[in-house]
């Protein structure tokens, strides 16, 4: 799950972009402005309108977005939504990632070990009970009484896990609110492109626009063993997207840090971009020259290496955003401009309370990211390790005091990951975890007391060969076994990983404590006061940091100007065939040059909004007013990555799949008549 | 020879390191300060002493210093200064990194490749030639008038290529000196030990103290097929240095940027470190992932590797420092201190023309690295190719309206290069070119003229493949062919690499010739300017940045706390036992366990010292008042890295192997007798 959780991150950051000003916002579905969309674009949403939208649309727990497209549960997203259960359900013979899938007919259509899939089917404002548990504390306090409220709540809504129920932080404090979801586990595999349409120009073309990419996969959600009935869903239109035609989008954008101060943006730019993207390019540089060895190490490091170069392109356009001196002096003189209005002397010195514990973070940022965040042991097995050496420990706990992904409300999740049948490679495991041993020794160095405990007199190779060879955890059996065995069966195993994850628990924990009281807890504390600060200036007219929750933006279909040349916002078919060469990234697959002919040269192909998203949008339905969908949201411009901090209104563009192309390549290169004719009702 | 340069790049920063205040500089031989040095440590080095520190002084023209131990031309250096050559004289039946060697006779002692070896004899300043040759001009005009100048009194020196000759530029522009040097290019391999015991520690150790490492090697410069005959070299002292000892350190600082702008250090900071370390640390996993399939692909990237790990490190370093906060404020406040002292307004503006060649260098900084410094094509057959190219139409012009690098002063140098025997390794080079055309595509984007030019519709591994297998210029006979043939020959060859680098000359002269127009030449003048305005603030007791020529500095064996624990300025061999673990990097070789019994414990293992000094300082001799040699410098420990921009008086170290476990270990394990009676002579 190690990958799982990179892909979780880079997926996060996939579609990175905002609007024009007059459209910027990820807005609450229930604070949204329809008048100020009247006023700008004449169509005002209404309430049936706007629930219609919120129980159409999906989330991939693991990190992305998606909506309901037929009234039977048929589920659209990316392929780079779906690519690792696509990936999980390969093998050596039968490679779904290279030659794409499609169910003939319900009974091919296959599960997938670790999808979940959320519904949002009501959203309450908690806040008063949250603030109301933490009112007069501070530091260890603060921070364990409001998990056990925010533990206690979710427990009351999930009545016994029929709902997932999740308490968000909106405004880095400054409200709380109570969603609830239909879950679904069961999730199938439909239908999915070749990835070399899906994912057509790769990485040098990812984040940049004009775009000829399929990346759309179908999924189907189940309940009972039948497939789910979802009433409301989104029409797909044939015909795709006009050119300044009004659009919406739907999703869960990850985060974005517009309200961040000016020392936690300095914290990004000198500390955590920096150490993220070293690690990145390390880890992007040992990927590559891995696959190098063999077509079937090629097919198990792909998707690794995909997410990887995903992230690194992501970060590394948002650190470059970061570094443009006047966008920061920008930030630093509207920071000085909101601390001016706050003259309470016990609230003024928020900026400088959040200043001192980024300084504090940066003192043990490596310690933390190696043992609590798990950098140094990246690997799927150690991930499975921690998760039972953790579990059984907490499940011992009352629910209110266990760490936050213990508690029972979150429990299904976990136990979907950790039981999962999706395959283990020893190969990429060892790289991996060789990899991170090594800047484990390397970062925290030779003489830090974990380094000696976890490496003893081992190398970072022989250890990692030892500890991936050794341990039986590949093996479902056995993980449930220790599961179910508790505290007792896992303090007795001899599995050298879970030995490993026992070893350095009491490091990670204590390190994790830390962080959560003289970082996170002051920093919340702090940024609540910043956020009223902020509400109170902007006279309540805003919208949250993104927060991997639904939200609804709006926005046109527009094209924009790029280094003096006009880039026109939809490109087609025939445009993918021109840029064609015949090698990856750019070979187009052979399905596709088969069909050439048959294929409308002029049918839309991708299009570019000016909607404001930002990754974790991925998958996320365009619509029109009429609540058509006329594209997928699958990746923004590279002048969008800056929209994470602030909003460009001239350049930055959301990138889609439109929704003709998707229609037309199902129709005719994919002959996928049953789905066509479904989507079609 | 792309690895010859990025080792010479490494080597530059692989000690890095400052002494204390009083201790501070890398004096000029003709400027030193006896009098500072008797007022602090009561002894004033006379003329006669300086000159025989000079003439036992020497440099390895790729990138490091060495010194005569013998009247026979025996030079001491480190083994990482020799690596190069203990790897080209390897093969995979006889791997002299792993073994290492000992010539049992003058016979056994091989030729090195690619090394050459100078020894200054003479030091003249030419201030006033090169300025005069410029006076009143600017731009283009004032950039070509230098140069040609400077070619012209090189060329005058030289005496057909008998000498030599480089003009140096020294205080950024502020003074012109020239150096004569006696050249030796028949340098012979006489002593290697085994990789495990010269890199004990390897890149967890690396910039770190206390160390245990025997970071040495014996050559021998021959004239005339025989050993050069060398009167003043350095006696090797083989009790090693006292705590407290007055100490020498006589060598070839690389680069210090200690009087640059605030806007060359922001320029550092924010763009040139970023763009290194991302590139090397993505080289990084790509050649550990390469050394892992096998023993032979370990061998042949070994060298490699241990030059990016080490850069990384350094270049990692000296990043750090620059994102201090307080450490760049000061550097901010002395600007402006300076800045106040300079009235006239013709001059005044200095400043802010640097700040503005350094916007302009960002612009194109990326394409001029791709192609004019051939980060697109990291290839040793690539970098043959372009020498080739450009070679034959250089020779043409009149020796100073030619690059730089193609005068006749140095073409000696620039015909080792290019018809060295070293081997080339076809594996490794199609992994480091498709790891440069993919950065190359990634970097400069899929739609920039050059990587359409280059690329066409080739994959960066498919290009690369077809490159280095189909290219002949492995052979020196092809090499040697076109040289001779000169264009004609060069024009109608269908080598692909001699192809690719015609196809891109253009474009890389035209960003070299931007390069040198726009930015070099305007903070050169500007830096005059500033240079003066420093040395009359300083009244004339100053230093000038390091520029990879001879200097000196003086310091003493010390040692300093660190994070609150003292740390002893030697180690011992007992010490180096103690570490071992028996994995690499920390495996003593069988050479060691075998004569443990045989060696004195307490013999002094490693010494730190506050000799201010830097990158290619590798090599330098460490010696005392008597002129006895104490000390090989190899290193500097991790305090030391900001020693680039400023001088930290209490924790900066210079890193020594100790005389005393040289001819320790020469006797008792390696039984060199026949160099430890010449040593002792």
């Amino acid at each position: 799950m190690k990958r799982t959780l990179s892909i979780t991150l880079a997926v996060m950051v996939v579609t990175l972009c905002t609007g024009a000003r007059a459209d910027e916002g990820m807005w609450l579905y229930n604070d949204f402005p329809s008048a100020d969309v009247k006023a700008a674009h004449g169509f005002a949403p209404d309430a049936k309108w706007l629930e219609k939208a919120r129980l159409s649309s999906v989330r991939l727990a693991g990190g992305c977005s998606g909506s309901f497209v037929s009234k039977d549960g048929l589920v659209l997203t990316n392929h780079h939504c779906a690519s690792q259960c696509i990936q999980q359900l390969s093998t050596a013979e039968r490679d779904l990632i290279e030659n794409g899938f499609l169910a003939q007919n319900l009974a091919d259509e296959t599960r997938c070990p670790e999808i979940e899939l959320n519904q949002l089917v009501e959203i309450k404002d908690v806040t008063d009970r949250v603030n109301c548990s933490t009112a007069g504390k501070a530091g260890e306090d603060y921070s364990k009484a409001q998990k056990a409220e925010m533990t206690r709540i979710e427990a009351e809504c999930a009545q016994g896990g029929k709902w997932r129920c999740d308490v968000v932080t909106l405004f880095h404090g400054g409200a709380y609110h109570l969603y609830r979801y239909k879950r679904f586990q069961d999730v199938r595999l439909v239908f999915a492109p070749e990835f070399r349409i899906a994912f057509f120009g790769g990485d040098p073309d990812n984040f940049t626009f004009p775009r000829y990419d399929l990346d759309m996969s179908l999924l189907r959600a189940y309940e009972n063993g039948k497939p789910a009935r979802t009433p409301e869903f989104f029409k797909i239109d044939p015909k795709g997207a006009a050119d300044g035609e009004l659009t919406f989008v739907s999703g869960h954008p990850g985060r974005t840090q517009r309200l961040l101060t000016v020392a936690e943006l300095e914290f990004l730019r000198d500390v955590a971009f920096p150490s993220r993207l070293m690690r990145l390019s390390e880890a992007r540089g040992m990927l590559a020259q891995f696959g190098r060895q063999g077509p079937e190490a090629k097919r198990i490091s792909q998707e690794g290496l995909f997410g990887v170069e995903n992230a690194y392109k992501a970060i590394g356009g948002e650190w470059r955003a970061l570094l443009d001196k006047t966008r920061f002096q920008q930030k630093i003189d509207a920071e000085n401009a909101l601390r001016q209005t706050v003259t309470d002397p016990e609230k003024a010195g928020a900026w400088d309370e959040i200043a001192r514990a980024q300084r504090n973070f940066t003192e043990f940022y490596d310690a933390y990211n190696m043992l609590e965040r798990g950098q140094a042991f990246p690997s799927d097995l150690f991930q499975i390790a921690r998760m039972l050496v953790r579990g059984v420990i907490e499940r011992e706990k009352p629910d209110a005091e266990r760490l936050r992904e213990f508690t029972d409300a979150a429990l299904p999740t976990l136990q979907q990951y950790l039981f999962s049948t999706a395959p283990i490679y020893p190969d990429i495991e060892e790289a991996w975890m060789t990899f991170g041993l090594t800047k484990f020794r390397e970062i925290l160095t030779t003489g830090h007391p974990d380094v000696i405990k976890v490496l003893g007199r081992e190398s970072p190779e022989s250890l990692a060969r030892a500890l991936v060879r050794e341990s039986k955890l590949a093996d479902g059996e056995v993980r449930k076994a220790l599961w179910d065995g508790g505290i007792m069966a896992v303090l007795d195993s001899s599995d050298p990983m879970i030995k490993l994850a026992l070893a350095v628990d009491d490091s990670a924990r204590a390190l994790r404590a830390r962080y959560e009281t003289e970082v996170e807890a002051v920093v919340r504390r702090n940024s609540e006061i910043i956020a009223r600060a902020h509400f109170h200036k902007a006279a309540g007219k805003t919208y949250p940091d993104a927060t991997f929750t639904l939200r609804l933006s709006y926005g046109t279909v527009k094209g924009y100007t790029d280094h003096g040349r006009q880039v026109v916002p939809m490109t087609t078919i025939a445009g993918a065939f021109e840029r064609h060469t015949g090698q990856d990234p750019f070979a187009l697959p052979k399905s596709w040059l088969d069909t050439r002919e048959s294929l409308k040269p002029d049918t839309q192909f991708n299009i570019a909004t000016t909607n404001d998203i930002i990754g974790g949008n991925s998958g996320s339905p365009v619509f029109n007013k009429k609540l058509n969908l006329v594209g997928l949201i699958f990746d923004g411009n590279i002048q969008s990555l800056g929209g994470a901090f602030w909003f460009d209104e001239s350049v930055n563009r959301a990138v889609a799949v439109s929704s003709a192309a998707i229609m037309e390549s199902l129709k005719k290169v994919y002959k996928a008549d049953r789905l066509v004719k479904e989507l079609s009702r």
